[in-house]
C-alpha cells in the first residue's frame, strides 16, 4: 500500500480520510444537486480530539456556528456530516435552525450525542436548504451501499472538477500513525482562512491545545497560501481530527517526534492545497511563487500572495507569456516595503529579472517553458532570510464561463 | 458650446483640456507602436502652478521621478510630454536618463525650461524606450498637422478602446473659469492612486498647496475609487495644471467660490474616472456601488472597493446572474467590522437583501435589469452615517483574452 517515501513520511497510495484507524467515510445522493452526490460524512468509531479553523468572513454560515460551539463543549466530535449545493448561508434563524436539524438526525441516527457531530455545508448563498431531503439522505447515508471514502470526496464537491485527497503514514513510539485528508474548493478561494472545506483524519493520539496549536500553524503555511479567485468564501473551514486510536504516547511539543507529526500534518494539508489551487475554476495550470530573501515570513508571504492573486499575473500565465513586468508590479504594490533595485524573478530555470533590471532571456524558450502544467516563480527579494511558499492558477476563459452562469 | 448643465457647473460639449483659456495640445505617432498614435502633448502659453499624484506601487517608472523632482522646484510646468505604447519601468539608469532626454529635448524645442516639462509613459514593463524614435516625434510634434486635443488624447492610450474627455465651466468672480480633462486607463487598474494617467487643465488662478489640498481630496473620491483588475500599475499619475488666464482673483478656502471649484474640479475627474472604469478590459458594463450607513468613509470606500474588485460580482454581472450572495461576501470579507445582519443590498431598483436576510424578488425582473450597460448596486449598512461611492466593470472572456497576449 505504501509506494512514495518522503523521508521518514510514507504517502499512502489511494490514502484518504479512511486511512488513519477507526474512520469510515460515505456519500449519497440526497436531492440538492440534480444527480451527483450531495451529503457525505466522516466517523470515528470513538470521539475524536477536534480542532478547526473558520472563515474570517463576517457573513459566517449557520453551520459554521454550530460546529465551532459544539466543539467548544469539550474539544471532540466523532462525525462530520457535509452537504453541497446549498451553502446554508445568509439563511437566518431558519439556517441556524436546519443546522441544528443536521446535527441532531445525524447524531440520533448514529446514537451519539450532539455536539459530537460536526456540520458543514458548501454551495449557493442565501437559499434555505432543503430539509426534507436531507432528513431522508441522512436515513440512507449508513446503508452499506453509500459507504466509501471515494463517495464522501465527491459528495463534497461544488465546481470542483475532481476529488481531492491524501493520506501519510510516519512511526512514533514504535507505532505507524496514519494522517488523512480530503477537501474541495474550487471557487471563492483566497488566502484569508479558511478558503474552502479541509477534513483531516489522524489516529495519532494528541491534545487538543497542541493539536490546534499545529492546525494554526500548518494552515499558515499551506491552506491560507493559496488563492483562486481573491474570494474568501462564508463557509469555509478546515477540521482536523485525531482519534488516538495508534496508541503512541500522547503527543506534545517536548514529544521526541513532534517535528516529525507536524511535518506529516504539512504534507497532508500542502497536498490539498495545492490540488485546490490546481482545480481553481478553469484553470489549466498550476503556478507555485517563492518568495525568499524577505526580511521577516509575513513580508514573504505578502508577497507571494499578491503574484499569485495578481489577475495580469495569471491570465499571462494562461496566455504563455513571459510578461514579467506583471510580476515585479504585483511584488511592488503589495504593500511590503522592499528595495526594488534588489529584487530578481526566475520563471522556472529561466532569470528574468536580476537586481530591478531585465536579465537577457530567450523569450521563445521561457514561453515554451509557461506551456507546462506545472509553473514556478522564483522571487528573491534580497534583504533578508525569511521565505515562504504560495500556490495559485492560471485565469482562463473557462473561469468567467463558470462564474458568469454558475447559479442561474 | 455649452449644453448640459448641473446646477452652477456647465458641461461643455466636446469639451477637452484645450477648453480652459491658453492650453493647446497634439498628439503624433512616432513608432513606438506600430500605426497608432504614441506621442503626446499638453502645452499651457504660460507656466501653470501644477500638483500631481502618484503611483503608491514600489516600482515606480523612471518618468514619475523626473516628473516629480521637477515640480518640486517651483510647483509649475508648462507642458507634459506623454508617450504610449512603452512604459519605461524597470529600465534601471538608462530609463531614468531616457526620462531625462525626453523632458530637455521637448524643453529646448518649446523654449522653456527644462523642469517646465513632465514626462509620463504607459505601456509595456522592462523594455528601454526607443529614444531615436522619440526624438525624431519631438521634432515634428509642434507642426500645425499634429495639433488638437483629440489627437493628443488618441496618442496616450494603450488597450483602452475609446478616447476619454470632458470639460465644465464655471462662474467665479464674474470670470469663466473652465476645468478641462483626458485620461487614459484600462488595464492594472485598482483603487490604490494612482491607477492610470489623468491630466487636467483649468485656467483658474490659484496657489499651490490649495490646489494640491483639492487634488488629494478629490482623488481619493474619484480615480482611487476605481477598479478594473485589482493591478496598481508602476506608472500612474494624475497632474492638474492651473495657468491663472481666467483672471479670477487667487482661489483660496477662504474663496466664496471655493466649494463651487472643488465641484467642478470633482465633476471632471467623476467623469474620467467613470470612463476608465467602463472601458476596463473587456468591459461591456460600467458598474457603480453606493455604500451608505457607514461608521465611517473609510469603512465605506473599502466595503464600495471590496465589491467592485471582486471577479465573483464582476462575472456575476457579465452573466446577468442576480447572485447577491457574491455582493453580502464581499461586503463580509472587506476588513471592515459591520454587523452583517443589519445590511440591506438592492440592485438597481430591487431589492435583494433586507438586514441580512434575501428579500422576495422576482429572479427575472433582476436578471432583464442586469442586461442594462450601467449597473447600480446600492448597499445600506445600517450602521452609520457615512457613504462612498466605487466604480468598476463586469470581467467578461474578452479580458482573458486581452491579458493573455497583450504583450506577445
Amino acid at each position: 500500500m505504501q509506494v512514495m517515501t518522503n523521508g521518514n513520511i510514507t504517502i499512502v497510495k489511494d490514502g484518504n480520510v479512511t486511512t488513519p484507524i477507526g474512520f469510515t467515510a460515505g456519500g449519497v445522493h440526497c436531492g440538492i444537486k440534480r444527480k451527483r452526490l450531495d451529503l457525505g460524512y466522516v466517523y470515528s468509531d470513538v470521539p475524536a480530539t477536534t480542532a478547526g479553523v473558520y472563515t474570517t468572513n463576517l457573513f459566517q454560515a449557520a453551520p459554521l456556528v454550530v460546529t465551532q460551539k459544539s466543539i467548544e463543549i469539550d474539544q471532540k466530535i466523532q462525525a462530520i456530516l457535509v452537504n453541497s449545493g446549498n451553502a446554508n448561508a445568509c439563511t437566518g434563524d431558519q439556517g441556524l435552525q436546519d443546522a441544528y436539524t443536521m446535527q441532531t438526525e445525524f447524531a440520533k441516527i448514529l446514537g451519539i450525542k450532539d455536539h459530537y457531530v460536526a456540520v458543514t455545508s458548501t454551495g449557493v448563498i442565501g437559499v434555505p436548504l432543503p430539509m426534507e431531503k436531507i432528513k431522508e439522505g441522512i436515513q440512507q447515508i449508513l446503508q452499506e451501499e453509500h459507504s466509501g471514502a471515494d463517495l464522501f470526496q465527491k459528495a463534497i464537491l461544488t465546481t470542483d472538477t475532481g476529488i481531492k485527497n491524501i493520506a501519510v503514514q510516519l512511526e512514533i513510539d514504535g507505532k505507524i500513525i496514519s494522517i488523512g485528508g480530503a477537501a474541495k474548493g474550487s471557487g471563492m478561494i483566497h488566502p484569508n482562512m479558511a478558503t474552502m472545506l479541509g477534513f483531516i483524519t489522524t489516529d495519532a493520539k494528541i491534545d487538543y491545545s497542541e493539536l490546534w496549536d499545529a492546525l494554526k500553524q500548518i494552515t499558515n503555511q499551506t491552506f491560507n497560501m493559496i488563492s483562486v479567485d481573491g474570494d474568501s468564501s462564508t463557509n469555509d473551514m478546515v477540521l482536523v481530527m485525531a482519534n488516538g486510536k495508534a496508541e503512541n504516547k500522547t503527543l506534545t511539543k517536548e514529544h521526541p517526534s513532534w517535528s516529525l507529526f507536524i511535518e506529516g500534518l504539512k504534507v497532508v494539508s500542502e497536498s490539498l492545497a495545492k490540488q485546490i489551487a490546481r482545480d481553481g475554476e478553469g484553470a489549466t495550470k498550476l503556478i507555485e511563487v517563492n518568495v525568499a530573501g524577505a526580511e521577516n515570513v509575513e513580508g514573504a508571504r505578502a508577497i507571494g500572495k499578491a503574484i499569485i492573486s495578481s489577475n495580469l499575473v495569471k491570465t499571462a500565465i494562461y496566455g504563455t507569456d513571459p510578461n514579467w513586468g506583471r510580476i515585479v508590479c504585483a511584488v511592488g504594490y503589495s504593500g511590503v516595503l522592499i528595495d526594488p533595485n534588489r529584487v530578481s524573478v526566475t520563471i522556472g530555470p529561466y532569470q528574468v529579472v536580476e537586481k530591478g533590471l531585465p536579465s537577457q532571456m530567450d523569450e521563445a524558450e521561457v514561453k515554451k517553458y509557461l506551456e507546462q502544467e506545472n509553473i514556478h516563480i522564483y522571487v528573491d527579494l534580497n534583504q533578508g532570510e525569511a521565505a515562504a511558499t504560495a500556490w495559485g492558477c492560471d485565469l482562463s476563459y473557462d473561469y468567467v464561463k463558470i462564474n458568469a452562469s454558475y447559479r442561474t
